[in-house]
Protein backbone atom coordinates (compact mmCIF):
# COMPACT_ATOMS: atom_id res chain seq x y z
CA UNK A 1 0.00 0.00 0.00
CA UNK A 2 2.94 2.59 1.19
CA UNK A 3 4.69 1.37 -2.02
CA UNK A 4 1.72 2.71 -4.11
CA UNK A 5 2.46 6.42 -2.69
CA UNK A 6 5.17 8.27 -4.60
CA UNK A 7 6.32 10.68 -1.10
CA UNK A 8 6.48 7.72 0.83
CA UNK A 9 8.00 5.23 -1.79
CA UNK A 10 10.75 7.85 -2.32
CA UNK A 11 11.21 8.09 1.12
CA UNK A 12 11.31 4.24 1.39
CA UNK A 13 8.93 4.03 4.15
CA UNK A 14 7.94 -0.16 4.44
CA UNK A 15 5.25 -1.42 6.75
CA UNK A 16 6.16 -3.50 9.70
CA UNK A 17 3.35 -5.24 10.82
CA UNK A 18 -0.25 -3.85 10.77
CA UNK A 19 -2.20 -5.93 13.83
CA UNK A 20 -5.62 -4.82 15.84
CA UNK A 21 -6.16 -1.27 16.03
CA UNK A 22 -2.16 -0.85 15.64
CA UNK A 23 0.48 -0.83 12.86
CA UNK A 24 4.10 -0.12 12.71
CA UNK A 25 6.69 1.53 9.97
CA UNK A 26 10.19 1.65 9.17
CA UNK A 27 11.93 4.79 7.22
CA UNK A 28 15.50 3.17 6.84
CA UNK A 29 17.85 5.74 7.55
CA UNK A 30 19.00 8.18 4.44
CA UNK A 31 21.25 10.85 4.27
CA UNK A 32 19.06 12.48 2.32
CA UNK A 33 16.19 12.81 5.17
CA UNK A 34 18.82 14.79 7.27
CA UNK A 35 18.06 18.67 7.92
CA UNK A 36 21.84 19.36 9.01
CA UNK A 37 24.42 17.28 6.70
CA UNK A 38 26.78 18.26 10.03
CA UNK A 39 24.42 17.03 12.98
CA UNK A 40 22.74 13.99 11.20
CA UNK A 41 19.32 15.47 12.27
CA UNK A 42 16.18 14.30 11.02
CA UNK A 43 13.98 16.18 8.93
CA UNK A 44 10.76 17.50 11.19
CA UNK A 45 8.45 16.65 8.25
CA UNK A 46 9.72 13.51 7.58
CA UNK A 47 8.78 12.68 11.17
CA UNK A 48 5.08 14.03 10.36
CA UNK A 49 4.84 11.33 7.47
CA UNK A 50 6.46 8.80 9.27
CA UNK A 51 3.47 9.18 12.28
CA UNK A 52 0.38 10.17 9.78
CA UNK A 53 1.38 7.14 7.94
CA UNK A 54 1.28 4.79 10.98
CA UNK A 55 -2.02 6.81 12.38
CA UNK A 56 -3.59 5.95 9.16
CA UNK A 57 -2.86 2.40 8.87
CA UNK A 58 -3.78 1.68 12.23
CA UNK A 59 -7.15 3.56 11.77
CA UNK A 60 -7.66 0.96 8.41
CA UNK A 61 -6.71 -1.81 11.34
CA UNK A 62 -9.30 -0.82 13.42
CA UNK A 63 -12.27 -0.73 10.80
CA UNK A 64 -14.47 -3.83 10.22
CA UNK A 65 -15.05 -2.50 6.12
CA UNK A 66 -12.89 -0.46 3.95
CA UNK A 67 -13.72 2.61 4.15
CA UNK A 68 -11.55 6.41 2.99
CA UNK A 69 -10.23 8.37 5.83
CA UNK A 70 -8.64 11.60 6.00
CA UNK A 71 -5.78 13.38 8.79
CA UNK A 72 -7.73 16.19 10.37
CA UNK A 73 -5.40 17.33 12.85
CA UNK A 74 -2.16 15.93 14.32
CA UNK A 75 -0.19 17.50 16.96
CA UNK A 76 3.49 16.50 17.10
CA UNK A 77 6.00 16.63 20.34
CA UNK A 78 9.56 16.77 19.22
CA UNK A 79 10.89 15.23 22.60
CA UNK A 80 14.58 15.34 21.45
CA UNK A 81 16.77 14.99 18.17
CA UNK A 82 16.81 11.68 16.99
CA UNK A 83 20.28 9.49 16.53
CA UNK A 84 21.91 10.52 12.92
CA UNK A 85 22.48 7.11 10.74
CA UNK A 86 19.53 4.93 12.68
CA UNK A 87 16.63 3.42 11.18
CA UNK A 88 12.88 5.40 12.31
CA UNK A 89 10.07 3.75 13.62
CA UNK A 90 6.39 4.90 13.96
CA UNK A 91 4.17 3.06 15.70
CA UNK A 92 0.57 4.03 16.51
CA UNK A 93 -2.68 2.78 18.21
CA UNK A 94 -6.32 3.49 17.21
CA UNK A 95 -7.54 3.68 21.02
CA UNK A 96 -10.77 5.34 19.43
CA UNK A 97 -13.12 4.73 17.17
CA UNK A 98 -16.37 6.25 16.55
CA UNK A 99 -18.87 6.93 13.62
CA UNK A 100 -17.13 9.87 11.88
CA UNK A 101 -13.87 10.34 13.90
CA UNK A 102 -11.09 7.81 14.71
CA UNK A 103 -8.12 8.91 17.69
CA UNK A 104 -5.05 7.92 17.19
CA UNK A 105 -1.62 7.64 19.54
CA UNK A 106 1.80 7.23 17.94
CA UNK A 107 5.48 7.77 18.69
CA UNK A 108 8.43 7.41 16.73
CA UNK A 109 11.58 5.98 17.78
CA UNK A 110 15.55 4.90 16.79
CA UNK A 111 16.71 3.47 20.00
CA UNK A 112 14.00 1.23 21.51
CA UNK A 113 10.20 1.81 21.92
CA UNK A 114 10.40 3.00 25.49
CA UNK A 115 12.58 6.08 24.77
CA UNK A 116 10.62 7.82 21.58
CA UNK A 117 12.50 11.04 20.16
CA UNK A 118 8.38 12.02 19.37
CA UNK A 119 5.15 11.73 20.19
CA UNK A 120 1.64 12.19 18.25
CA UNK A 121 -2.02 12.70 19.04
CA UNK A 122 -4.13 13.10 15.88
CA UNK A 123 -7.82 12.76 14.87
CA UNK A 124 -8.63 11.15 11.24
CA UNK A 125 -12.09 11.29 9.93
CA UNK A 126 -13.52 7.73 8.76
CA UNK A 127 -15.83 7.71 5.73
CA UNK A 128 -16.64 11.54 5.21
CA UNK A 129 -15.33 11.70 1.68
CA UNK A 130 -17.47 10.17 -1.14
CA UNK A 131 -14.30 9.58 -2.92
CA UNK A 132 -12.05 7.51 -1.86
CA UNK A 133 -8.30 8.36 0.53
CA UNK A 134 -5.21 7.99 -1.37
CA UNK A 135 -4.65 4.77 1.48
CA UNK A 136 -7.76 3.27 0.56
CA UNK A 137 -7.27 3.55 -3.16
CA UNK A 138 -3.77 2.20 -2.36
CA UNK A 139 -5.21 -0.32 -0.19
CA UNK A 140 -7.90 -1.72 -2.50
CA UNK A 141 -5.46 -1.99 -5.26
CA UNK A 142 -3.44 -4.48 -3.87
CA UNK A 143 -1.46 -3.13 -0.79
CA UNK A 144 0.08 -3.67 1.99
CA UNK A 145 -2.34 -4.87 4.39
CA UNK B 1 19.31 28.83 3.86
CA UNK B 2 16.42 26.62 3.02
CA UNK B 3 18.92 25.71 0.45
CA UNK B 4 21.49 24.49 2.51
CA UNK B 5 19.09 21.67 3.93
CA UNK B 6 18.68 18.77 1.83
CA UNK B 7 15.41 17.48 2.42
CA UNK B 8 14.27 20.93 1.49
CA UNK B 9 16.02 21.87 -1.54
CA UNK B 10 14.87 18.79 -2.62
CA UNK B 11 11.37 19.60 -2.46
CA UNK B 12 12.46 22.48 -4.00
CA UNK B 13 11.46 25.10 -1.62
CA UNK B 14 11.98 28.82 -1.76
CA UNK B 15 11.76 31.68 0.08
CA UNK B 16 9.80 34.18 -0.71
CA UNK B 17 9.71 37.21 1.95
CA UNK B 18 11.15 37.11 5.46
CA UNK B 19 10.02 40.34 7.64
CA UNK B 20 9.17 41.43 10.83
CA UNK B 21 8.20 38.12 13.06
CA UNK B 22 7.25 36.89 9.32
CA UNK B 23 8.49 34.42 6.74
CA UNK B 24 6.38 33.33 3.51
CA UNK B 25 7.75 30.11 1.74
CA UNK B 26 6.94 28.26 -1.85
CA UNK B 27 6.71 24.70 -2.51
CA UNK B 28 6.57 24.50 -6.56
CA UNK B 29 4.41 22.17 -7.41
CA UNK B 30 5.81 18.67 -8.08
CA UNK B 31 4.05 15.58 -9.28
CA UNK B 32 6.37 13.32 -6.52
CA UNK B 33 5.07 15.73 -4.09
CA UNK B 34 1.11 14.01 -3.94
CA UNK B 35 0.09 11.33 -2.35
CA UNK B 36 -2.30 9.81 -4.90
CA UNK B 37 -1.65 10.19 -8.61
CA UNK B 38 -5.10 9.46 -9.14
CA UNK B 39 -6.58 12.17 -7.26
CA UNK B 40 -3.33 14.50 -7.20
CA UNK B 41 -3.68 15.05 -3.41
CA UNK B 42 -0.85 16.58 -1.76
CA UNK B 43 1.06 14.71 0.96
CA UNK B 44 0.70 15.41 4.91
CA UNK B 45 4.02 15.35 5.52
CA UNK B 46 5.12 17.82 2.50
CA UNK B 47 2.92 20.42 4.51
CA UNK B 48 4.11 19.85 7.69
CA UNK B 49 7.57 20.78 5.89
CA UNK B 50 6.34 23.86 4.21
CA UNK B 51 4.94 24.83 7.87
CA UNK B 52 7.97 24.14 10.02
CA UNK B 53 10.03 25.71 7.86
CA UNK B 54 7.44 28.67 7.61
CA UNK B 55 7.83 28.87 11.38
CA UNK B 56 11.21 28.26 12.06
CA UNK B 57 11.85 31.16 9.37
CA UNK B 58 9.19 33.80 11.55
CA UNK B 59 11.46 32.94 14.64
CA UNK B 60 14.69 33.86 13.39
CA UNK B 61 13.05 36.79 11.48
CA UNK B 62 12.10 37.92 15.44
CA UNK B 63 15.51 37.36 17.06
CA UNK B 64 17.42 40.48 17.73
CA UNK B 65 20.22 37.76 17.46
CA UNK B 66 21.17 34.66 15.87
CA UNK B 67 20.14 31.97 18.21
CA UNK B 68 19.78 28.11 18.06
CA UNK B 69 15.91 26.94 17.79
CA UNK B 70 14.21 23.66 17.67
CA UNK B 71 10.84 22.94 17.25
CA UNK B 72 9.34 21.71 20.28
CA UNK B 73 5.72 21.08 19.18
CA UNK B 74 3.41 21.31 15.89
CA UNK B 75 -0.43 21.23 15.57
CA UNK B 76 -1.64 21.31 12.33
CA UNK B 77 -5.45 21.10 10.85
CA UNK B 78 -5.97 19.35 7.43
CA UNK B 79 -8.94 21.80 6.33
CA UNK B 80 -9.98 20.77 3.17
CA UNK B 81 -7.28 18.86 0.28
CA UNK B 82 -4.63 21.26 -1.74
CA UNK B 83 -5.67 21.91 -5.95
CA UNK B 84 -3.60 19.58 -7.72
CA UNK B 85 -1.19 21.31 -9.91
CA UNK B 86 -0.76 24.44 -7.55
CA UNK B 87 2.79 25.88 -5.91
CA UNK B 88 1.98 25.60 -2.52
CA UNK B 89 2.38 28.75 -0.24
CA UNK B 90 3.65 29.12 3.24
CA UNK B 91 2.91 31.96 5.44
CA UNK B 92 4.00 31.80 8.93
CA UNK B 93 3.64 34.93 11.87
CA UNK B 94 5.60 34.85 15.43
CA UNK B 95 3.04 36.42 17.51
CA UNK B 96 5.03 36.05 21.04
CA UNK B 97 8.19 35.52 21.82
CA UNK B 98 9.46 35.01 25.39
CA UNK B 99 12.72 34.45 26.70
CA UNK B 100 13.16 30.45 26.06
CA UNK B 101 9.81 29.84 23.63
CA UNK B 102 8.57 31.77 20.68
CA UNK B 103 4.69 30.76 19.80
CA UNK B 104 3.98 30.38 16.14
CA UNK B 105 0.57 31.43 13.81
CA UNK B 106 0.98 29.65 10.43
CA UNK B 107 -0.97 28.90 7.55
CA UNK B 108 -0.87 27.00 3.77
CA UNK B 109 -2.62 27.97 0.84
CA UNK B 110 -2.53 27.46 -3.17
CA UNK B 111 -5.70 29.55 -4.20
CA UNK B 112 -4.90 32.49 -1.80
CA UNK B 113 -4.35 33.67 1.42
CA UNK B 114 -7.97 33.38 2.41
CA UNK B 115 -8.60 30.62 1.50
CA UNK B 116 -6.20 27.88 3.55
CA UNK B 117 -6.12 24.19 3.14
CA UNK B 118 -4.06 23.87 6.60
CA UNK B 119 -3.82 24.96 9.87
CA UNK B 120 -1.12 25.32 12.31
CA UNK B 121 -0.03 26.55 15.71
CA UNK B 122 3.47 25.73 16.88
CA UNK B 123 5.92 26.17 19.46
CA UNK B 124 9.48 26.67 19.50
CA UNK B 125 12.49 26.64 21.91
CA UNK B 126 14.73 29.79 21.43
CA UNK B 127 18.85 29.08 22.30
CA UNK B 128 18.01 25.77 24.17
CA UNK B 129 20.85 24.17 23.00
CA UNK B 130 24.25 24.83 22.87
CA UNK B 131 24.90 23.52 19.84
CA UNK B 132 23.58 25.90 16.91
CA UNK B 133 20.89 24.49 15.22
CA UNK B 134 20.60 23.40 11.36
CA UNK B 135 18.62 26.41 10.26
CA UNK B 136 21.05 28.88 12.18
CA UNK B 137 23.87 27.07 10.93
CA UNK B 138 22.83 27.59 7.35
CA UNK B 139 21.74 31.40 7.90
CA UNK B 140 24.97 32.00 9.39
CA UNK B 141 26.53 30.56 6.67
CA UNK B 142 25.40 32.67 4.03
CA UNK B 143 21.32 32.76 4.17
CA UNK B 144 17.94 33.06 2.84
CA UNK B 145 16.97 36.58 2.66
CA UNK C 1 -27.42 30.97 26.19
CA UNK C 2 -24.89 30.76 28.91
CA UNK C 3 -26.54 31.86 31.41
CA UNK C 4 -28.27 28.16 30.83
CA UNK C 5 -25.22 26.35 31.50
CA UNK C 6 -24.58 26.25 34.96
CA UNK C 7 -20.71 25.85 35.40
CA UNK C 8 -20.80 29.45 33.09
CA UNK C 9 -23.24 31.13 34.81
CA UNK C 10 -21.75 30.55 38.04
CA UNK C 11 -17.96 31.57 36.55
CA UNK C 12 -20.11 34.70 35.63
CA UNK C 13 -19.63 34.14 31.43
CA UNK C 14 -21.40 37.10 29.41
CA UNK C 15 -21.54 37.16 25.89
CA UNK C 16 -20.76 40.42 24.09
CA UNK C 17 -21.37 39.80 20.78
CA UNK C 18 -21.89 37.14 18.38
CA UNK C 19 -21.28 38.30 15.13
CA UNK C 20 -20.72 36.53 10.96
CA UNK C 21 -18.84 33.49 12.18
CA UNK C 22 -17.41 35.23 15.05
CA UNK C 23 -17.73 35.52 18.88
CA UNK C 24 -16.71 37.75 22.17
CA UNK C 25 -17.35 36.36 25.84
CA UNK C 26 -16.04 38.25 28.72
CA UNK C 27 -15.42 36.76 32.38
CA UNK C 28 -15.38 39.30 35.00
CA UNK C 29 -12.39 38.90 37.14
CA UNK C 30 -13.08 37.50 40.41
CA UNK C 31 -10.99 36.06 43.15
CA UNK C 32 -12.17 32.37 43.03
CA UNK C 33 -11.20 31.79 39.49
CA UNK C 34 -7.47 32.60 40.96
CA UNK C 35 -5.09 29.74 41.09
CA UNK C 36 -2.63 31.00 43.07
CA UNK C 37 -3.87 33.96 45.73
CA UNK C 38 -0.79 35.47 46.45
CA UNK C 39 0.10 36.17 42.46
CA UNK C 40 -3.06 36.15 41.38
CA UNK C 41 -3.02 34.33 38.13
CA UNK C 42 -5.95 33.17 36.67
CA UNK C 43 -6.36 29.35 36.55
CA UNK C 44 -5.81 26.95 33.48
CA UNK C 45 -8.96 25.39 33.22
CA UNK C 46 -11.20 28.91 33.63
CA UNK C 47 -8.90 29.87 30.34
CA UNK C 48 -10.28 26.76 28.87
CA UNK C 49 -13.65 27.46 29.09
CA UNK C 50 -13.75 30.78 28.46
CA UNK C 51 -12.06 29.61 24.96
CA UNK C 52 -13.85 26.90 24.62
CA UNK C 53 -17.48 28.68 24.62
CA UNK C 54 -16.02 31.67 22.89
CA UNK C 55 -14.97 29.19 19.65
CA UNK C 56 -18.76 26.98 19.77
CA UNK C 57 -20.74 30.32 19.80
CA UNK C 58 -18.46 31.44 16.95
CA UNK C 59 -19.34 27.94 15.17
CA UNK C 60 -22.96 28.41 16.03
CA UNK C 61 -22.67 32.42 14.41
CA UNK C 62 -21.51 30.02 11.35
CA UNK C 63 -24.49 27.50 10.76
CA UNK C 64 -27.53 28.38 8.70
CA UNK C 65 -29.48 26.30 10.54
CA UNK C 66 -29.50 24.92 14.49
CA UNK C 67 -27.51 21.82 14.82
CA UNK C 68 -25.80 20.06 17.56
CA UNK C 69 -22.07 20.63 17.88
CA UNK C 70 -19.39 18.91 20.25
CA UNK C 71 -15.80 20.05 20.88
CA UNK C 72 -13.90 17.27 19.72
CA UNK C 73 -10.01 18.79 20.50
CA UNK C 74 -8.81 21.97 21.60
CA UNK C 75 -4.56 23.01 21.50
CA UNK C 76 -4.26 26.11 23.96
CA UNK C 77 -1.16 27.60 23.89
CA UNK C 78 -0.15 29.59 27.29
CA UNK C 79 1.17 32.72 26.48
CA UNK C 80 2.29 34.60 29.61
CA UNK C 81 0.42 34.86 32.65
CA UNK C 82 -2.94 36.94 32.80
CA UNK C 83 -2.87 40.44 34.82
CA UNK C 84 -4.73 39.59 38.38
CA UNK C 85 -7.69 42.05 38.51
CA UNK C 86 -8.83 42.64 34.93
CA UNK C 87 -11.46 40.78 33.27
CA UNK C 88 -10.67 38.27 30.78
CA UNK C 89 -12.32 38.41 27.02
CA UNK C 90 -12.36 35.30 24.73
CA UNK C 91 -12.53 35.47 21.12
CA UNK C 92 -13.13 33.52 18.36
CA UNK C 93 -13.34 32.89 15.11
CA UNK C 94 -15.03 29.70 12.82
CA UNK C 95 -12.70 30.44 9.89
CA UNK C 96 -13.24 26.68 8.15
CA UNK C 97 -16.75 25.02 7.78
CA UNK C 98 -17.06 21.44 6.14
CA UNK C 99 -20.23 19.36 6.32
CA UNK C 100 -19.13 17.11 9.47
CA UNK C 101 -16.53 19.66 11.11
CA UNK C 102 -15.50 23.14 12.07
CA UNK C 103 -12.57 24.58 12.82
CA UNK C 104 -11.96 27.64 15.30
CA UNK C 105 -9.26 30.02 16.43
CA UNK C 106 -9.65 31.46 19.63
CA UNK C 107 -7.61 33.62 21.44
CA UNK C 108 -8.05 35.21 25.26
CA UNK C 109 -6.28 38.59 26.59
CA UNK C 110 -7.00 40.95 29.08
CA UNK C 111 -5.27 43.93 28.40
CA UNK C 112 -6.39 44.21 25.04
CA UNK C 113 -6.97 42.03 21.32
CA UNK C 114 -3.36 42.53 19.94
CA UNK C 115 -1.63 41.22 23.36
CA UNK C 116 -2.99 37.62 23.90
CA UNK C 117 -2.17 35.78 26.87
CA UNK C 118 -3.59 32.48 25.31
CA UNK C 119 -3.82 31.36 21.35
CA UNK C 120 -6.27 27.98 20.64
CA UNK C 121 -6.65 26.23 17.58
CA UNK C 122 -9.93 23.71 18.06
CA UNK C 123 -12.27 21.49 15.98
CA UNK C 124 -16.14 20.85 16.63
CA UNK C 125 -18.10 18.57 15.44
CA UNK C 126 -21.45 19.75 13.54
CA UNK C 127 -24.55 18.00 14.03
CA UNK C 128 -22.48 14.61 14.92
CA UNK C 129 -24.85 13.52 17.35
CA UNK C 130 -28.81 13.25 17.33
CA UNK C 131 -28.84 14.52 20.73
CA UNK C 132 -28.59 18.23 20.68
CA UNK C 133 -25.90 19.51 22.47
CA UNK C 134 -26.10 21.79 25.64
CA UNK C 135 -25.59 24.97 23.53
CA UNK C 136 -27.79 24.16 20.88
CA UNK C 137 -30.28 23.41 23.70
CA UNK C 138 -29.84 26.54 25.33
CA UNK C 139 -29.58 28.65 22.02
CA UNK C 140 -32.96 27.33 21.42
CA UNK C 141 -34.81 27.38 24.87
CA UNK C 142 -34.37 31.46 24.67
CA UNK C 143 -30.29 32.20 24.87
CA UNK C 144 -27.75 34.63 24.23
CA UNK C 145 -27.91 35.17 20.51
CA UNK D 1 -1.33 21.05 47.60
CA UNK D 2 -4.90 21.32 45.46
CA UNK D 3 -6.54 22.60 48.37
CA UNK D 4 -4.61 25.52 48.39
CA UNK D 5 -5.64 26.62 44.68
CA UNK D 6 -9.26 27.88 45.18
CA UNK D 7 -10.90 27.23 41.82
CA UNK D 8 -9.56 23.49 42.60
CA UNK D 9 -10.92 23.59 45.88
CA UNK D 10 -13.72 24.53 45.22
CA UNK D 11 -14.40 22.19 42.24
CA UNK D 12 -13.50 19.25 44.95
CA UNK D 13 -10.72 17.52 43.30
CA UNK D 14 -8.45 15.38 45.15
CA UNK D 15 -4.95 13.86 44.89
CA UNK D 16 -5.76 9.91 45.16
CA UNK D 17 -2.10 8.92 44.69
CA UNK D 18 1.70 10.50 43.21
CA UNK D 19 4.18 8.12 42.48
CA UNK D 20 7.19 8.34 39.77
CA UNK D 21 6.39 10.41 37.30
CA UNK D 22 2.73 9.52 37.49
CA UNK D 23 -0.08 10.84 39.27
CA UNK D 24 -4.12 10.65 39.98
CA UNK D 25 -6.42 13.07 40.71
CA UNK D 26 -10.17 12.51 41.27
CA UNK D 27 -13.06 14.71 40.59
CA UNK D 28 -16.44 14.03 42.61
CA UNK D 29 -19.38 14.27 40.47
CA UNK D 30 -21.25 17.01 41.14
CA UNK D 31 -24.12 18.72 39.44
CA UNK D 32 -22.89 22.45 39.17
CA UNK D 33 -19.94 20.43 36.99
CA UNK D 34 -22.15 19.89 34.41
CA UNK D 35 -22.90 21.59 30.81
CA UNK D 36 -26.03 20.94 30.66
CA UNK D 37 -28.51 19.89 33.02
CA UNK D 38 -30.79 17.94 30.96
CA UNK D 39 -27.82 15.65 29.34
CA UNK D 40 -25.49 15.48 32.52
CA UNK D 41 -22.49 16.03 30.32
CA UNK D 42 -19.12 17.25 32.02
CA UNK D 43 -17.92 20.64 31.04
CA UNK D 44 -15.37 20.68 29.02
CA UNK D 45 -12.97 23.28 30.82
CA UNK D 46 -13.69 21.25 34.06
CA UNK D 47 -11.70 17.97 32.16
CA UNK D 48 -9.13 20.38 31.11
CA UNK D 49 -8.54 21.59 34.95
CA UNK D 50 -8.37 18.24 35.90
CA UNK D 51 -6.03 17.02 33.68
CA UNK D 52 -3.87 20.32 33.66
CA UNK D 53 -3.41 19.29 37.03
CA UNK D 54 -2.87 15.87 37.04
CA UNK D 55 -0.52 16.50 34.70
CA UNK D 56 1.32 19.30 36.59
CA UNK D 57 1.44 16.86 39.79
CA UNK D 58 3.26 13.96 37.41
CA UNK D 59 5.52 16.76 36.23
CA UNK D 60 6.68 17.95 40.37
CA UNK D 61 6.92 13.98 40.73
CA UNK D 62 9.47 13.51 38.03
CA UNK D 63 11.80 16.77 39.72
CA UNK D 64 14.64 15.68 42.01
CA UNK D 65 14.32 19.36 43.72
CA UNK D 66 11.24 21.77 43.51
CA UNK D 67 10.79 23.94 40.75
CA UNK D 68 8.60 26.74 39.40
CA UNK D 69 6.36 25.17 36.78
CA UNK D 70 4.23 26.93 34.17
CA UNK D 71 1.82 24.96 31.43
CA UNK D 72 3.11 25.84 28.08
CA UNK D 73 0.69 23.89 26.09
CA UNK D 74 -2.06 21.51 25.87
CA UNK D 75 -3.71 19.29 23.53
CA UNK D 76 -7.51 17.78 24.45
CA UNK D 77 -9.34 15.48 22.70
CA UNK D 78 -12.53 14.89 23.50
CA UNK D 79 -13.79 11.10 23.15
CA UNK D 80 -16.93 10.64 23.93
CA UNK D 81 -19.38 11.99 26.54
CA UNK D 82 -18.64 11.35 30.13
CA UNK D 83 -21.43 8.96 32.07
CA UNK D 84 -23.62 11.93 34.33
CA UNK D 85 -23.18 10.92 38.00
CA UNK D 86 -19.99 9.49 38.02
CA UNK D 87 -16.81 10.73 39.51
CA UNK D 88 -14.26 11.85 37.09
CA UNK D 89 -10.23 10.32 37.36
CA UNK D 90 -7.63 12.17 35.75
CA UNK D 91 -4.33 10.06 35.38
CA UNK D 92 -1.06 11.95 33.95
CA UNK D 93 2.31 10.28 32.93
CA UNK D 94 5.62 12.78 32.56
CA UNK D 95 7.31 10.74 29.89
CA UNK D 96 10.05 12.63 28.98
CA UNK D 97 11.94 15.93 31.30
CA UNK D 98 14.39 18.02 29.60
CA UNK D 99 15.98 20.80 31.17
CA UNK D 100 13.56 23.05 30.79
CA UNK D 101 10.66 21.63 29.06
CA UNK D 102 8.25 18.58 30.81
CA UNK D 103 6.31 16.37 28.13
CA UNK D 104 3.15 14.43 29.64
CA UNK D 105 0.49 12.53 28.82
CA UNK D 106 -2.84 11.93 30.34
CA UNK D 107 -6.27 10.78 30.15
CA UNK D 108 -9.86 11.03 31.89
CA UNK D 109 -12.21 8.73 32.71
CA UNK D 110 -15.32 7.73 34.68
CA UNK D 111 -15.88 3.79 34.33
CA UNK D 112 -12.25 2.62 34.00
CA UNK D 113 -8.87 3.14 33.18
CA UNK D 114 -9.33 1.79 29.70
CA UNK D 115 -11.95 3.38 28.52
CA UNK D 116 -11.26 7.25 28.70
CA UNK D 117 -13.47 9.78 27.80
CA UNK D 118 -10.92 12.50 26.97
CA UNK D 119 -6.73 12.38 26.00
CA UNK D 120 -4.48 15.30 26.45
CA UNK D 121 -0.89 15.70 25.28
CA UNK D 122 0.94 18.89 27.38
CA UNK D 123 4.10 20.60 28.05
CA UNK D 124 5.32 22.17 31.19
CA UNK D 125 8.26 24.49 31.58
CA UNK D 126 10.33 23.96 34.37
CA UNK D 127 12.05 26.33 36.48
CA UNK D 128 11.63 28.88 33.94
CA UNK D 129 9.77 32.01 35.90
CA UNK D 130 11.76 33.45 38.76
CA UNK D 131 9.11 33.89 40.43
CA UNK D 132 7.72 30.49 41.99
CA UNK D 133 4.23 28.78 40.82
CA UNK D 134 0.89 28.38 42.32
CA UNK D 135 1.44 24.53 42.73
CA UNK D 136 5.09 24.82 43.45
CA UNK D 137 3.97 27.68 46.34
CA UNK D 138 1.44 25.27 48.01
CA UNK D 139 3.33 22.08 47.40
CA UNK D 140 5.60 24.02 49.25
CA UNK D 141 3.57 25.42 51.75
CA UNK D 142 2.41 21.94 53.34
CA UNK D 143 0.34 20.80 50.41
CA UNK D 144 -0.41 16.93 48.91
CA UNK D 145 2.83 15.71 48.46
Amino acid sequence: MIEHIPHCRRLGMEVLEIGPRRARVRLPYRDELVGDPARGVVFGGVITTLLDHAGGLAVFASLSELKAIATLDLRLDYLRAADPGRDLMGEAHCYKLTTHVAFVRATAWERGPDDPFASCLGTFMVGANTSISPMARALRSGGAG
